[in-house]
């Protein structure tokens, strides 16, 4: 079976790494992120990436010794350069730079340039909720979507995640991406041959369809419609345009062209929740908040309204103690690519 | 016919809220935020909302002489307590707080509590991107909307805003509240007798209605379904839990208990867009940005692909040059209120 403890699998994750020229340090952190995300059961943002982050390295598409340069242009602001290094690398050393910032001020923003696929973006927040700060974190991408009312991708599905911390319990954590589903989803209902709603996609002459092959040579629809665009392209502002970094058709696919720099960007907006008042205080208002929303009346009395992010921190806990299962084939590719 | 040049509205919606008890300095600063909301085209967040607020004012529902008290917990970070005053004039001393505060460090953050409606958000957008300032602002509201998965509202349909300058053009201006449609809208299909999209509401048992009378006495849905639900708890959590204020279904509603403090909270993130390059380098970025989006081919040939704000400003714009149409009745309205 697929089933391995995290801490057996973190050191996987982080040897397959090492044996493709990326120093320990760095494939450790790298791990440390893909982990978490598959703790929070997203495994698409997984230890599945780990073939591809290593391909990306073998190929000189991502540089496994990149020099990150960090600029300081006023004394609450960070700028990144991630000199093409691998994402999560870049994204934890801009994420430190900005706690640190926040830390000494209160508030503290980073931007990151020249970075790449960064994971998901809930493994930032934890470590950030668990050092107390608050934070809205954020990353572009290789453009999937369509603007609405247009019929060619012209912006990535950026992920944007909301945390604020919560010193006697679990944290307030969101963290999507802007596309009402994600493309894998099509790709599954594509090969179980069942159609899918008319809101996910559209095919390639811009009509919603319920098609889902016909949806893959089409672009992803914004969550929300024009909500979800116009949100897409205030991610893809503050962490592509502002950052210095690519953004809209600039970023480059790592699909497509996975021996080209992706330029990357993103964002982190730390705040210090610890000077807004005592854990206590902070504390029972956490309480309270979730305690509203539980004491909601379901639709379905069989589904208790939930707060984002508990399904996942169930998960995570779960696993923690049990171990994860990955499945055998991506826990068979990760021993190949550690052994080679 | 309702017309009206903008310096006239702004001086008649002015002397409406003096003739209340609302100080002149006061006064005109509530009359720019919702005349602008009228440039916009946002008529709901605009002077029609005066008779409402001058009626709170006058039952003491707000407070029209506030002693707005500001804290500095750290560098750049500013918590504004309102004192209950009338939710524009302390959510513009909060903005200014908060500009201040990114001019010394590059970035500020500024947390308001103890606030009440306080129009639309972009028009506060629009003063921080004049002064060169990219934003994130938001705002939390009193319940009309459930928790996905639940029956009963127990959040609010909270706005919130992304702005980058220009300086040479349009800021980028998305300015969206997170339910799916406002209920203005459900209002209108049920006084026309046409059915609605059962996207948009529940009935009062939490089930989707096409029926807009049923929709009537259910709730909102967000947008983007669970996502949209996530991120109006987002600005909650920031908006009013962070800043001290109230959140959820602490809020009150001013439709509901006129006569009391709504607590409505409001936040803040101004970063100083000259800190990160020259002017000229944000406007051929900027210029760039909104071109690749205009090539989009769209799926309507008669309807191009929009950058969000775009259609908003071209209002403003020319509202500004010929005067606004605001409808007869509210200008009626605001000439007995400024005489009263």
């Amino acid at each position: 079976m697929g089933r391995i403890a995290e801490a057996a699998l973190l050191q996987l994750a982080a040897r397959a790494l090492v044996s493709h020229g990326v120093p320990l340090a760095d494939a450790e952190r790298t791990a440390r992120v893909l982990v978490t995300g598959d703790l929070l059961g997203v495994h698409t943002h997984g230890v599945e990436r780990i073939a591809s982050y290593a391909a990306r390295v073998a190929s000189r598409g991502v540089n496994p010794n990149p020099r990150i340069a960090v600029e300081r242009p006023a004394p609450a602001l960070v700028k990144v350069d991630g000199d093409n290094g691998l994402g999560p690398v870049v994204a934890m050393w801009a994420l430190d730079e900005a706690m640190s910032v926040a830390r000494e001020l209160g508030v503290g923003i980073a931007l990151a340039r020249r970075s790449n696929h960064l994971g998901a973006v809930a493994p930032y927040s934890l470590v950030a909720a668990e050092a107390g700060f608050a934070s809205i974190i954020a990353s572009n991408a290789s453009t999937t979507i369509a603007p609405t009312g247009g019929r060619e991708a012209r912006l990535g599905n950026s992920p944007i995640a909301f945390c604020v911390p919560n010193p006697a319990g679990r944290p307030f954590l969101l963290d999507m991406a802007l596309s009402v589903v994600a493309r894998a989803k099509i790709r599954d209902a594509a090969r179980r041959g069942v159609a899918i709603p008319d809101t996910w996609a559209t095919d390639r002459e811009g009509r919603p369809t319920t098609d889902p092959k016909a949806a893959l040579e089409g672009v992803l629809l914004p969550a929300g419609a024009h909500k979800g665009y116009g949100l897409a392209l205030a991610v893809d502002l503050f962490a592509g345009l502002l950052s210095g970094g690519e953004y809209l058709t600039h970023v480059r696919s790592w699909a497509d062209e996975p021996d080209q720099p992706s330029g990357i960007g993103h964002f982190f907006v730390l705040l210090d929740a610890r000077r807004l008042g005592s854990p206590e205080w902070l504390a029972a208002r956490m309480g309270d908040f979730a305690s509203i929303l539980h004491a909601t009346p379901p639709a379905d009395p069989s589904m208790p309204v939930r707060v984002p992010g508990e399904l996942e921190l169930d998960k995570l806990e779960r696993r923690r103690r049990e171990g994860l299962d990955i499945g055998d084939a991506v826990l068979e590719k990760l021993r190949v690519l550690s052994a080679s």
